[in-house]
């Protein structure tokens, strides 16, 4: 599609390629973009209507995830997965956000294994995978509501802490801005964050941070 | 002063004395608060530039604690203290709020021990004194920037929380925004909040629960 | 459900038990949550629409309140109803924040009458009652609007007033933001706040401060 | 002064005379306007320190008022005092913005008595006042903080409230925002307001409602 | 309706009667206070689909406009109309909101013409007809985006001017904030404001001012 | 001075110069950047104070104007004024900002006539000087509060508005977000706007359109 | 239809000609200007499902394009297209926005291509392109997200850039608010700014632009 | 001093140690946790009066830089210094935060070279000096205004990119948030952001980052 002019180069460039951003598209221009596509792409914040509104054949082309609203076109990438990242989640709601980084980071062939329901209402449940969470090179910490998880968990790990706000709440919290502001401010040094709800940007950081670990 | 109506009955009507909040009135207006003074009283808010320009009669009158900017006409109540209040309070730069609770309730003939410093970047100094915080009726937390204190709290004890977000933070959270919105948005239940800064209120409040604790 | 994990232990460790928060939770994950439940269990912020998406026997195995949007799991409790909280509610529009908090309260064993519409501005409406609401230990108010019912209870009864701001309102009140601000400004000391639309935590909060009356 | 075009028109086609808002001026700016009067003239918002920079012929020309900080050109008017205003003031700290519409409304030839202190922590002080402010034509409501005052006056009283929400306030009241969304989120009809501390506005628009009284 | 209070006494005490908020409320609920009404009854924001579900019975008793969403128990008042108010109106868009003022004010005995389609793009529209305007005591301006028409009336007209931001608009006016904040901040004196979208609001202060103009 | 590097190319590629704004810049710094310009060069935002601190040597090379906070290194350039550009101004406590986007033309070689004291609440002032702007090419209008002057011009001329909304005022307008919400919801199109109190940068615009008008 | 006054006399007096702003207006008032109107006419906001709910006549005689949701009324106008302004397009999500400023030009008589999908994430994709851009009059740029694209184009043309930021975004940009001030607070001088999403404003700034090259 | 908990253990648990942020603390404070520090120690947003008000023995000890208000106690560590990490800057303006985090890396053992005065208005000096940034492992980024370099940089290098906004920019980007949001919204995956003015923040994370690397 002309108005559309993919960054084919943006991965040797910038370390991360360029996806494909779904929400504001409409199924016409994905569909063009999917079938002018030369090699691997990523697609994200397609929904699950949008993704049914696709033809057939561009449906059968995607590996689609309805809860993180990613699709994935040419298949798993080659070689055995990286290892060092890991998603660490709040609570069951924000696991649509934690999918989205994990497989972002699948796409750019990193392992990362979800760490799920350690919110710090309940510190122990936290407390017991502490020790595997220590193991990793990047956190990936997603959570919503006052988004206290960031700040708990950068006082216990060595890793940098890539704080992924959502917007999961209501009322002050609506939309994901008192967990934004607390990763912001975050008493415990070492907390970068990421907008609200992007999961994939979140990925990239942490595959940029990876990248140059060698 | 003709322009100021003492409320002299609040304390019998709704359990806690009517104060002085001194921070929008004139040296004038409070000397003429003091001097007109028929019983003990409570000033807050009262800077210690103000405080100094007061009258040396009126300054001999009160008992000022400059960190918390409190002063109270009419000495020490009668009876020995009663029990069932503390303050918890995250960093040193919170302590002029967590004073000025503690000063309110001591007023209100509450002993009030200050557990300081005990934020979350490091866990371990709250776990330290986590049994002595369990001993409490009423837990008031006190804690600027993220506030994530308020949340760990409330998942460890049983006590109802008063959480006083502090104005102290800068960027997002400058102002107490942030550990504000995270008192409100806090994921684990039993979390009320005062304004910011408002260590008065929330031992007020505390007052109240105590009160109706017999 | 394996991403999903109960605190069980935090009834005994918090006075409050965990309850299921079903907004942002799939049909699915809550049916799964209700089917690996060991004990009662309370859901809140279940739209009537989700309720209907659960199986006929999900449905079978809970009370359902449409307005309140809230669910038991596990019937009624065991013994009479404990007494002290009461929730007073400005309109009738905030009805289903009130009816959370008292179902809340109910889930816990407490007995907590409504004592409904009676707003500011028609005073005598709440004069009418107000021995009733002074007999009280816990006031939990709920207003939408300008909130201005928090400040007049709380200059009028010795119980702590536990404000619900409410998300009634259009303008600049829209959301409850106006409600909110109101309570957290309060003139009258001793109110204590939570987030927008929350009956479910102010209940907890009443709650916790119920358990160490004794 | 060449850049300062005063509109003398102005009294006889809206009813109100232009006033001089000194606050952005400089104290040439302000010396070259009185200089330039050609008949009675209103200033606003001069600060005490920028009164004190005039020259001393120009003071010697001013009425002036350090607690309101307005000056009045050209002495009291002709006549006497019209009535049907007042002004009806939740604190002391209130005063200065209750001051300014008083004095507003006397430069216009409206008398306007100030009933003081009467928030709505203590009801029973407002009460006592009701039914002086009931005789009143306007009410001038001015209160900071959360601006409860606004709504329970507007269910008492006949006459249309014009509230002031004031600067009086901290957290989230700073600045007076609390007090204004109050204001505007009333639940009681007839309540109109004017920006944040515009005691001159409100006494502006109190002026035409009696002009137009005949 | 049990938890639904009429405040009937409201007219006599405050001079303009309880109407009824729809927004908030169910088709029952509505049904049942219509039903038990024992006098007129005015009814705002029902919305064209609430008004539909309510029972046959109870919509043959409502004269109901869908433009402005009011509608009208028990007819038309007695007597000939009162007169002095007049709804000054920016834009075609802004009508809903003009004729909730103007159906508020028929309903309380006012006639009240409505001047639309005179915004400040096109000047020599409002001057037009600026003389008509003249002749009101109350002009109640209704107007979006950026409400330059208030300022400019107040300019122009001795009457008081109630300002009613509406919420037409995009980006930073969505919702009437722009409009809002113009009318707080006018430069010409003698503007009051309500909240945005609020008809009801602007037509009941200028009830009460017309009330007291005898 | 090794860590400020001057964008000479800048005018050439873009139409206007590079201008040194001191605002955050020691006053070492800006001696170190007067000191080593090899041709003419602005300053804005250079408050008296900083101006005061600066080496009598710098001092004297620069023409300084203290009410709009700019200076000119190198004197006024060649040749005679261009015209077509203009600055209206709604009140003399604009005119700082109108004199920064004059002097910033004048430096660039422009002639740019200030029309003041014309806003919106006297249209009688605006309508007198019409004409001579109807002349202009491009109209800068500088206004705080409500900004309603800048729908009225756009809605009365042929030239681009460039609305330059100020910090004058206070409340709601505080800071200027008043007049610059109106400023971008203008219901008169053609309208557009600068950042609060950029008269340089609407200067800037208006050179770049007159420098494409051959 | 009586309450709509079109200002026909609008294009001779300030350049452009009133377009019918179709969000808050219904089908049926839309179908009434569009069958009195007595000349060309531009509709703007027109969404797909209005557009359809007008009768066959009327849409008959409109050119629609769903994508802009724009509609013309009488056709193309005469004489060959006027050149000097262009759309630089971030990201094709926002060609709705662009093509609503092309049309607009269109129906004014301007010819305007539009540079689509030149973000600045790819730099190399604007450098392609940018003798072409360097060689416009006016360039009208269109961005969401952060909008960083604005001050990147001002800092490489001489032409003035007319920034559009769009709703494109979420999190902290949604609704635009990113792309908004970032492009008012520019560090390349220049740059002036619209409301969000106002394509068409963009347009009739940059037509008066371009009126007055002559 | 007995309020101060010092986390002597946090470098070893989280790679970064704990510094003492003066910003809230008393002189008496700061000398108080100097005279304790039984090891290296930090302090940062130590403004120049405070320091001042310290001992001279105090004084002596610390190695201040009033730029970047950091000091540090005990010297220079031990060892060559690391590589990896880099500071580029926007403006000179902004070099306070800059020297904050090239400061914070010195106090861990990292080098890290600040290039400075790159903004995007002259593109050719950020190209200039690429190659240079594109062998960085990490790169922090300092921008206030609108924060385009942020994006800029994104896509050009292969490092992640820690953003950090400064508080530099007036009107709508005052005190940061522009900066911030653009930060947040960036086009460009993998940057990720610190609090506004956090140069201590980005650099913690940083070594984060780099300690992983191995």
């Amino acid at each position: 599609m002309s108005d559309f002019v993919i960054d084919w180069e943006r991965e040797r460039r910038t370390g991360v390629g360029e996806a494909v951003l779904c929400e504001w598209k409409s199924a016409a221009q994905i569909e063009s973009v999917v079938a002018g596509a030369s090699s691997r792409l990523l697609l994200t914040r397609l929904a699950e209507e949008k993704h049914a509104a696709l033809s057939l054949e561009c449906r059968g082309a995607l590996d689609f995830d309805p809860i993180s609203r990613t699709a994935v076109l040419g298949g798993p990438g080659d070689g055995s997965p990286l290892v060092g990242a890991g998603v660490v989640c709040a609570g069951t709601s924000d696991l649509p956000v934690a999918r989205e980084a994990a497989r972002t980071l699948a796409f750019h062939g990193f392992a990362a294994p979800i760490v799920a329901d350690v919110g710090v209402a309940g510190l122990w449940r936290l407390m017991q995978r502490i020790e595997e969470i220590r193991g990793l090179d990047v956190v990936i910490a997603v959570a919503g509501m006052e988004g206290a998880l960031f700040s708990v968990l950068a006082g216990l790990v060595e890793a940098p802490i890539v704080a992924v706000p959502t917007s999961v709440g209501y009322g002050t919290s609506a939309g994901g801005a008192a967990a934004l502001s607390s990763a912001l401010s975050s008493c415990a040094p070492g907390v970068v964050t990421v907008n609200i709800d992007n999961g994939f940007g979140a990925a990239c950081a942490a595959i940029k941070m990876l990248r140059r670990r060698r």
